[in-house]
């Protein structure tokens, strides 16, 4: 067993649009180390994307641009059979407008991250994750992609030299397979916030989780998701920080933002 | 009466959005040397603007951000009464958008356009047009700023450091006062390329315009738009650039791009 | 002074979209005797409509069309300068799309009001208000037109034989002339449900309101707005609702839906 | 061989949106007995649905709703895998929206005609096909439904009580086995005017047509689509009206519109 190790924490942040607001995002960046924000093509206006890069930036948390399929009423949470060419324009868009917005703040984009029905699509749909990944290789080498272990989004992400970050959930159900157990399936949601944090304690200790079934499964993860727009979503984050400082697991951003404190300086407390 | 003198021709492009084609961008570029391109919010998809920069780049005709309201269906031309703190992070997120497809293809935004009707308000709304230029300011400080001279926008353009660049319009009647005469007068729009190109010339050569009432107006401009969604666009502005060429005038972007050939080399012939 | 009267309370309802949802609609449709249902322009998303048309039918609310502008960033509070005939098509489409989805929960519109920043323009805006009106007139006669006693609004609606709805703010304060104060000015916004409540009582009862400077001010009402969105709206109508059910006044719509129980009938208590 | 028979042309008009035009909309309905509209969702703003309605009405020609997925990047020719509740709220709403405009200017909506993505989804997707179905059965039981022969959609609206109207495309290539031919293989668009003219006519006169390896295929359909917004559009399908009319074959819309003169009139010719 390693000893004590770092993992981050990301959730979604900045998808509020208009007079609509969504999660509460000061509090949730006061808990993650990584910010995946909302780019405005599912959701997220520009003024707030202006104002949740500032807060970011403020505490110092890592921004990944969480780029999604061009759907508004949709949310970005249903598949769009978009093809490659306009996907990678979409992405490379979304992308380069959050960056210039993030260093206008005095961070910048660090990584990103495909939002709801792009990131499931792009676990197996290899002709959108090579889009993805052509539109960030492009954009900037120096940029990691989160995506789910496996999938062809980081098969994609390797192969264009880019470096990848493997994702867990916290409060998501999982096979003995190591995949998550689809949303309709009973225990594919947890919300119990101390028994999520226990078991994210577990994966990043011990690299495993238990499945639904009962067994054991091997998971190696650089970055645990917590939701942010679920009404207790503040509460779980918070529960799986404090477990894990706890327990001496060092919180820190995968990819750091260039305003971040040097990496020596301790991280920041709940 | 001066020398001979350099002028720079610019042109909006990449406006078609999706399905809808608008203007023959690839002719127009072949003819001015600085592109106005679209970013997004009244004209202008992702694909379009990636295809636009390139076909921009290979000519090394400079690109410019064409921002506007964010009204796709009225095309930008109808007065949005938008906060300045939304205008703010509108305009920031289309020229942070721009900038970075330009950039992916070797070239860079160097300067910003207001389009329609956000064009005409910041001549003289003052709230909108600090607005626009704190965006462009806090981008970067090398963009420069078009408009109409005498505009709010050069005004606080040149307050904020930005440089400023003099518009006119080569197929715009004047008033005696040197504003432009509205759309609805007659003599507001002039077709005859041959008119409009010994007019152009003669602005250039001697800073002076006849207005539509006869008088002589002086007029000190920096760059020309011809305009492109119109059926003889590519004619007029051809007519413009070689009655130009041929008084020996020397045709070249008031900010040309990185991929640009060096000042000393001749510039291209239509 | 008139003996015991009838009055009808609205409010907005319909304002979410897509993932974000906006105001307790069911509990002020439990309240309220006209419900004004966006219609997707400015907010409301088609299934949000199927849902508010479903629950005002089923209650007995009457159903209103509430239009505005084609500005879902900016939720219609911001005036855009469209043509009228623009203008003219923006709102027949959405009250046609509205009135369909009522007619098939077996309701209808019976009404039309304007919202946003659409509502504050007709009350001087000739061309738009004529607009807006030619929409309401040539989609049927039969539809009642809700505005700001003295506009433009309701002199077009009368002009064109439609019948009008003059409308008074429950938690607005008004100037010595009977006009609403500015959001901006002190007292414009009131928020104790009591002091709300006794003041809507008096208008019913008296016809007169106190204005912000402690003048008599006469005003006559059809309809009393009760503003949906913020935290304590549903509070803040049921102590209107209470306080004119307790003077014996009766709450009831001034265009009833197709649905509704006979006008025989008592009204339906909070 | 039957005698003389009666067949419907059908195109896709009101495809345009704000400053962007597409097809010759006046030219194609000089031609063709029924005009799907588009409704707003992914093409046709509602001024161009207006003025496509007024000169559909003008000419007795029959108004449907080409009702599509809220995709307007796409032109509503991407699958987007939208829930059944919602697709069914946007069929509704687009329909009701046409629907009431059509009624406005003295026509009617007399069927519907799911656009692009949505129409092939519909030949097999049962759950988008039944969503489809639902809203046009719940709007009207009088209107009819325009599919591909053997589609998931002309069995779910037999299944509802409507009336079904089996389609040919006339510049299509056919399978051996009655379907479409891919549009990326050889042989799938035919652009020759007069081969499109004689394979409708014998399409209407044999119900046959050869398939693109050679082999004899019963088709039977009820109407025939001609393209509206390719550059020969016009002339391609008044080659097929005048084939047809030269022929004998009455030419008249399956669902005529309530301002449409009396069936014993004879058809307008082109």
């Amino acid at each position: 067993m390693p000893g004590p190790r770092t993992i981050d924490l990301n959730a979604d942040v900045g998808e509020s649009f208009g007079r609509w607001r969504l999660g509460d995002d000061e509090a949730l960046l006061d808990v993650v180390t990584s910010a995946n924000v909302a780019c405005g093509f599912h959701a997220g206006d520009p003024a707030t994307l202006v104002a949740t890069c500032r807060a970011a930036d403020l505490r110092g948390v890592a921004i990944g641009a969480q780029v999604g399929y061009r759907d508004l009423a949709g949310f970005g949470r249903r598949f769009v059979d978009v093809s490659a060419d306009d996907l990678y324009a979409d992405v490379l868009y979304q992308l380069a407008a959050l960056d210039g917005i993030a260093r206008t703040v005095g961070s910048a984009v660090t990584y990103v991250k495909p939002h709801g029905a792009l990131y499931n699509a792009v676990v197996h749909h290899e002709l959108q994750a090579d889009a993805v990944i052509r539109a960030v290789a492009d954009y900037s080498s120096d940029l990691l992609v989160v995506g789910l272990p496996g999938s062809a989004l980081l098969a994609a992400a390797a192969g264009a030299g880019l470096a990848t970050v493997r994702e867990a959930f916290a409060d998501r159900g999982y096979t003995a397979a190591g995949t998550l157990l689809p949303r309709t399936e009973p225990g594919a949601l947890l919300d119990d916030p101390q028994e999520i944090a226990a078991r994210v304690l577990r994966l990043v200790r011990e690299g495993r989780v238990t499945s639904t079934d009962g067994a054991e499964v091997e998971l190696e993860a650089d970055s645990v998701c917590v939701h942010g727009d679920s009404p207790g979503a503040v509460a779980m984050a918070l529960a799986v920080r404090n477990a894990l400082s706890g327990a001496g697991v060092r919180l820190a951003a995968f990819a750091p933002p260039p305003s971040a404190p040097p990496p020596s300086a301790p991280p920041p407390t709940a």
